[in-house]
């Protein structure tokens, strides 16, 4: 089963706003519906935005073949769906290079092997991830992540939770420790789910309870995803990955950020430099019918965060691995020796 | 009007598990209706449980007049309602020491009194806090805090919220930033719902959301409560502190505890030696009738963490400012010059 997957001339995904009680698929057949996936979170986690960024363009030149103002207006707003993921603006910037040069056979070509990309970059990374977390804190991995960078975050094998089903299968996972993550409880959802699939021992805590997970000593590592990283080496992703970098800080515990290369934005110096997108109030405001605060109350929903890199003990993707609190930065030269 | 009061020979309490939403009143007549309130946290924040446990000696003590074993039993049971916050067992063994020595009329004399001077030490050390903050940050003081440390914790003022109110009849109170308190959302349910009564401009945010919004710097101060005060400084209050205080630091933003005496506990050493209440999953996977996580999930609901001493810029009580960031202890002699 994959997240996000082109069939029959349409983009299927998985419905992830009705997981973990329901399993759907949504089937797209325009740049709308597509867009409205994106923004409701039906599609999330930044691979698989990236790929449906990707297969959003191919979709859009099926629909316009003789309308080039139509076709330029349609990929631009599937661009601009979501801010903050670097993944989505990648993909769509290159499928539209392709289909610019070589029409829209190519861009389907092109959108189908950013698909297959994201399913063996995610295996790399999650191996490497995998082999560099036995050598640094021993044979039994016990990890803490936070919302969800499984196989619903990516096309099926995850990155953060990538490197969990790595560990697992060289028999080298302890426990793992879920986070909630508020609001739209990822963790809950989607990544609870994930590891009830796959038979990981695990425990769901709320977003403010990983701190002190950390400070019991009952984690070797927090393993997350990331939807940005800058040149300099700091981390954007889901709100609440700060706090638990300071946590892991205090308590002495590495904090290693699993992400493809694609996620990595040289073009972008620091976190500073980021677009943090802010959502509805009504995410904290209300669950489905029930009203968790009084009726009008301000909020700032902060979707994101940034995490200082000398916080981060390492990223690793299907190429490197990187030591930013160690002074290494996403822009050094890759040491090909 | 008051939280927790003694009228017409029984407790009245504000049930804080319909707020924000329903204004409704307890009438407690029984010790097992007064322990079940406590453990539904009904009637919650550790200076109101220890007015409760006051008051519940002295209801117990006219309940079981010519019954002493009943009565002993009762009042151990009010202590060990709740483990963690040492204002409850301090509450008890007052009234129990003064209707050991004194009888019944005594002992609900002493309760009155334990409820009048809450009343009395919230507003001290409110304005002892608020003199401290316009001290150390300037004239104008916007606050992050967490849980809620408000009138609906203590009879009637407050103690972090308290500070709150002092600054505000000061003139000198900024914008506040709320946390919303996952798992039972205290700060979205009861918090947000005192700023709106008192008319402070607030913000409501996520748990995970109040690292950014100090290291944005939106905040000139961390305030918060506390349920117990170890003898070296750390501060055991509602999970999602000890975060909060890490971010604080990272953000050079004063970490500041108010609470009154009662809630010093000089012969518990350090954070170490408390127990942390754990409490049941449902907290967590549940909200009401909607299931926030696949049934059956396994969880770690701690209902408080541990901040460091050292994590601690300042402890405000009716009687002093410690400050074991620099070094003070709870325990150092108070100095009367």
């Amino acid at each position: 089963m994959r997240t996000i997957d082109w069939r029959d001339g349409r983009i299927v995904a998985i419905d992830q706003t009705r997981l973990p009680h329901h399993v759907e698929f949504l089937e797209i057949d325009t740049v709308e519906e597509l867009i409205a996936a994106i923004r409701s979170l039906a599609i999330r986690g930044a691979p698989a935005i990236g790929v449906a960024g990707a297969l959003g363009v191919a979709l859009a030149a099926r629909l316009h073949p003789d309308d080039p103002a139509a076709l330029h207006a349609a990929t631009d707003a599937i661009r601009a769906a979501r801010p903050t993921a670097v993944n989505l603006a990648w993909g769509v910037d290159r499928v539209r290079a392709r289909l610019d040069a070589d029409g829209a056979e190519a861009a389907l070509a092109e959108a189908l092997t950013v698909l297959e990309e994201d399913a063996r970059c995610c295996r790399e990374l999650s191996e490497r991830g995998a082999r560099w977390l036995v050598e640094t804190v021993g044979p039994k991995v016990a990890v803490q992540t936070h919302c969800n960078a499984g196989a619903l975050a990516t096309v099926e094998w995850g990155t953060a939770l990538g490197v969990v089903r790595s560990l697992q299968q060289h028999g080298a996972l302890g426990h793992v420790y879920a986070s909630e993550t508020r609001p739209l409880l990822q963790g809950a959802r989607l990544t609870v789910w994930e590891l009830a699939q796959i038979g990981a021992a695990h425990t769901l805590v709320v977003d403010s309870a990983a701190a002190s997970v950390l400070a019991q000593g009952l984690v070797d590592a927090v393993v997350v995803g990331a939807d940005r990283i800058t040149a300099n080496g700091d981390v954007i992703n889901k709100v609440g990955t700060y706090p638990l970098a300071l946590a892991a800080a205090r308590a002495g515990v590495p904090m290693v950020v699993a992400a493809p290369e694609s996620t990595v934005d040289l073009a972008t110096p620091s976190g500073r430099d980021v677009t943090i997108e802010v959502r509805a109030a009504e995410e904290i405001t209300a669950l489905g019918a029930a009203a968790l605060a009084p009726q009008g109350t301000e909020t700032l929903n902060y979707a994101f965060d940034i995490t200082p890199a000398d916080l981060v003990t390492a990223i690793v993707t299907e190429r490197r691995v990187i030591l930013p609190g160690a002074g290494g930065r996403p822009d050094d030269p890759i040491d090909r020796s």
